[in-house]
């Protein structure tokens, strides 16, 4: 803390840092309990400097959530160079990684949705939609035909990751590679159940129902 | 309103009214905004009335969440009589009537999940804890093996399933009896993504992937 005291930070350093403090402190409490006071304290600043950043506690938790969910969606950004099947595999992998690493973060995120606070919940609503545009993404390269029907389901797959992620990964130990296999199976399940023979077709594997 | 004002109830009938009147206005605004004085208004009583039967704001929202939960798991009670398959089809037929029907009060248990408060929050996570044992049931009566990664699935499901509820019964204007089969295909196909070839011996068609 005396060291926080003592560095003089640049502005954007300054402005990162707290974000950067704002999001370890949700391991400890849900975003809603995050309070300008406790972030101030730890970077060693007045709370009139949080102020001056955010404007207003529900300001820094916008900082906050947005820096939680663009880390989220960084870590399991999709690698365009792989082909589709492989990519869903990779970003997958790479989610359930980042949750078991990051829970508190995830969980934020999860709960977060839980908002009264409506800015909190469009932020996060904009990473589910982000997820649904990949998974679909990966879904018309494979040549499944888009209809309205396939974006609902593929936005409901999305609920469905994020309940098992919150299940498989934060609140049971189950293997991460079971987790994995799961998730792209059950896209698999859903795509079936919209396009039925759509996923021997496109997964090389025998259709669904 | 002169009408509800003359009436004199017994206390049981008054609370029941005042808990339907509190269901009834989630046609219009958000649980969170449902206010005692607008129900003392609409019942024609005193605010200090419903003080008495419900403590607090609070305990009128409680009051309320509860009523709609119950009247959503009664709208999709399983029909022990039937053989599991159809059973799950009855209950998924019945479900998208009521969401149809009864598009808010649906919402605001989709939406309360999203309160501050934790006991609105456990009431929602009930009801979803009671459809999870509901379709966990149908699985099991089909012979399929229970596992951890069973029920976490099936728990995935139920996100799944309210999810595409709300953006295809509420949201949008898709057939019903497409909706409802594809909530009863994508739990076929979240099974096959557990037990690879257990839709086909279970449902009696061929396995996804």
């Amino acid at each position: 803390m005396a060291t926080a005291r003592r560095t003089r930070l640049r502005p954007e350093e300054r402005r990162n840092q707290l974000v950067a403090l704002g999001v370890a402190t949700l391991a400890d409490r849900p975003l809603a309990e995050v309070t300008v006071e406790e972030i101030a304290a730890e970077a060693g600043v007045s709370t009139g400097l949080v102020y001056y950043y955010f404007g207003s506690k529900n300001g820094l938790h916008h900082e906050i959530v947005r820096r939680a969910r663009d880390s989220m969606l960084h870590a399991s950004e999709p690698q365009p160079e792989l082909p589709p099947s492989d990519r869903l595999v990779s970003t997958l992998t790479r989610l359930v990684a980042y949750v078991r690493e990051h829970g508190p973060t995830f969980y934020s995120l999860v709960r977060g949705a839980a908002s009264g606070d409506e800015e909190v919940r469009a932020v996060i609503e904009d990473a589910r939609r982000e997820q649904t545009e990949r998974a679909l993404a990966v879904l018309l390269e494979l040549g499944v035909p888009e209809t309205e029907l396939l974006r609902i389901a593929v936005r409901s797959w999305v609920a469905l990751a994020e309940q098992a992620l919150v299940d498989g990964a934060l609140n049971s130990d189950l293997d991460d590679a079971m987790l994995v296999g799961y998730l792209e199976r059950s896209l698999g399940g859903v795509v079936a159940a919209v396009v039925p023979g759509a996923s021997e077709a496109l997964f090389g594997v025998p259709s669904a129902l």
